[in-house]
């Protein structure tokens, strides 16, 4: 039987070769975009009513509201114990953790008299996208939900896609009702997006889009964040990946189960195997093969290791430096001493480390986020976290002895940069102090 | 002589009579983005051939190499002691309040043997764009540079539109040199952001560009981060604004003096002064007409005050309100008990407390950044901060113990949405430590 994943030797690639490999399948978001706009300016000037004809149309199902409160949406009925005990596992470690990145009020004494604060505030409204499609995703719901919450956004609004029978999946509803949401937009795809950005009859407008999606819903928030509707969002989104670095002791069940479990995201998923010597890979291989035979989601799985590769290199050091360059949303390290590896990650959205962290803990439970930048967009983003839903406000405050002691000098560079205003708004303080002193 | 800023007593405003006051002026970006898509273009395509054209039309310089190692440029000659003096005072308040928003490893237990972490990691390459036009601004630079400095960025490229001579301000240059710019490129611009976000022959292609700019560099930044480019911006910006919050005990002198300071920053800038019962107002708007005739930039400050306005309110709380729904750029608070206004502050970029904290010791030298969001953006973004420059990475590590105790609910929750795979990283590694167990 033929391998699945192909292999490349470190050594054996050029710099210009590293590059290429580590290039992610091409978007074709020109043409995604002529699909999008016409929808957003839709839903911008008809309100409701678009968004209603979008979904029968795209989710074939007639909606009564477009936007509902969640506190006049009950608890769903019927879910086994034995999930809402895991959902309520999850909330728990998602919120402490986001809880952990609180942050102090920052205060500093610059120069005598001269004190400089960073204070943080929740964003008012915002939105939480949950994407529906393939599958059922109340995690998500919770990843978006609970920072906001933490936060103390005011407005937490949930968009998904309605099942055909306008109803919401009741895993959803019970983590959406969890977390402090208070409207539930039933909608999804670029329509939902366009809703929260511009505000309907039903639905408040957002300050700002988080969330996951496929490529109709990240064209539309990127979109809406260069438009006249006000709104920022999270990240630029791709589709998912993973990295996972082995070495010799790395049980090949367990990686071959890591590389599968990125691969059955979605048909346009990548896994990467970087392999440190000693790593056997033909049994690797195997494991895949047949793990792979027993997944319901074989299709998309077998479509996703067509463009994913392994990488043979020496040392973890090399192996770091590699996926450095890749940039991976999620980073696996599979190997003895999984702590030296730290110092040495760079770009990553979220790092699993040791022999006993599976990337499906994170995706769940452990605590930290899972809407991470994929695409290579680690390099410059980061995950969904607190900050998320938060600004910082910077505030001075100068006494008369700081202003005494720092104003001559911003006359000078005022008077540099030829703003006699702002010269005049320091000189005519100081006047006063000395009229007032003398 | 007639009043300069119109008047408006806020219990007279309905609701929407105050959205439309807080409107800012619109800026058409179709029409800009159609002169700035083919410089972005041409730039992508043609590089340094592309930049040196341009330049040479917009600033009238011909460039003998675009983008130059900064080692290789010695420091220039001749500056004033006092100048030196001043921007020293300048990089060291901006250093060491940013060197404050360091944080450590933030690391939880979120369970018994769930380790989750998030350390903080430099963006590798970064663009700073330092305005040329109307005014020299090396301020700018060291509120971009300083915190890319701090942050430890590898590459830092300072991109600054040159004199017809082909050189670059001195005190710019000065201001570069000490704050750890690696790559000067001389262009401004459109053609500049393209250069950094691309990478020409000479100058390296970045991760993020912040820094403010005209509209051109606004369009390009935006156009840019939503592009193949794969680069990150600060925040969208637009024209400077100002809010004064003002009591009887402010001085009309110093209030008029903050409220031109804004005016002569540009024709399109914004200042909205908030009185409170008892200021003088008719006192305040003849110091603004006398301090006003004094100004070199008279003309643009006079241009400015003409969509400036006073609101007239009566408390504290009311000049806050009114402030979070107009979210400043800069807010003064030039108030009596000015501290107790800071818990009431939701949406600004930053705030100068007290009777002796003009925006000008912000704009230069208390140590904050000067780099803030405008046009109504502090509602969802924050100004340029030690954050602006790095990305946060999450890792977590589970130990057996951990996985035994946290992997029965994420299997649970992988069935719930239908992701097998997902389960069998989990079931794998259980199976293992179980049968090690036994």
């Amino acid at each position: 039987m033929s391998d699945l994943l192909k292999e490349y030797a470190l050594h054996e690639l050029s710099p210009s070769d590293k590059e290429a490999v580590v290039q992610r399948p091409r978007i074709d978001f020109g043409s995604i975009a002529d699909i999008v706009g016409p929808i957003v300016d839709d839903v911008r000037e008809r309100g409701d009513d678009a968004v209603k004809e979008l979904t029968k149309k795209f989710d074939r199902c007639d909606l009564g509201e477009v936007c509902v409160k969640l506190s006049d949406v009950p608890w769903p009925e019927g879910l086994d114990k034995e999930v809402t005990d895991a959902f309520d596992t999850a909330f728990e470690n998602i919120k402490v953790f986001h809880e952990a990145q609180r942050q102090e009020v920052l205060e500093v004494e610059t120069m005598p008299g001269v004190t400089c604060r960073r204070m943080s505030r929740a964003i008012g409204s915002v939105g939480c996208y949950v994407p529906g499609g393939t599958a059922v995703l109340p995690s998500s719901a919770l990843m978006l939900a609970v920072p906001a919450m933490v936060a103390g956004c005011t407005t937490i609004v949930l968009a998904t896609p309605p099942r055909q029978d306008g109803s919401i999946s009741p895993e959803v509803l019970y983590c959406a009702k969890k977390s402090g949401v208070t409207h539930l937009l039933k909608a999804g795809g670029a329509q939902a997006v366009a809703a929260m950005a511009h505000g309907t009859q039903t639905c408040p407008k957002v300050d700002k889009i988080a969330g996951p999606g496929n490529q109709f819903v990240t064209a539309a928030k990127m979109m809406l964040q260069n438009s006249e509707a006000m709104v920022g969002i999270d990240m630029p989104a791709g589709p998912s990946e993973v990295l996972v670095i082995a070495d010799a002791g790395a049980d090949p069940a367990h990686v071959a189960a890591d590389v599968l479990s990125q691969a059955e995201h979605g048909s346009d998923s990548q896994s990467v195997l970087v392999a440190i010597e000693g790593v056997d890979i033909s049994e690797v291989q195997r494991e895949v093969r047949e793990q792979l035979a027993a997944l319901p989601r074989n299709d998309m799985a077998t479509n996703a290791l067509s463009h994913s590769f392994i990488v043979r290199v020496g040392s973890l050091e090399e192996a770091c430096e590699f996926s450095n360059l890749y940039a991976p949303e999620h980073l696996i390290v599979n190997v003895d001493d999984a702590e030296r590896s730290l110092e040495m990650v760079e770009n990553a959205g979220s790092v699993f480390l040791g022999r006993w962290t599976p990337e499906s803990v994170g995706d769940y439970a452990s605590g930290t986020n899972h809407t991470l930048p994929t695409y290579g967009y680690a390099r410059m983003y980061s995950g969904v976290s607190l900050d998320t839903f938060q600004k910082k406000i910077t505030v001075q405050s100068l006494s008369k002895e700081g202003l005494v002691g720092l104003g001559p000098a911003v006359e000078v560079m005022a008077t540099v940069e030829g703003l006699e205003a702002h010269k005049q708004a320091v000189t005519k303080r100081l006047q006063s102090i000395h009229s007032s002193n003398s």
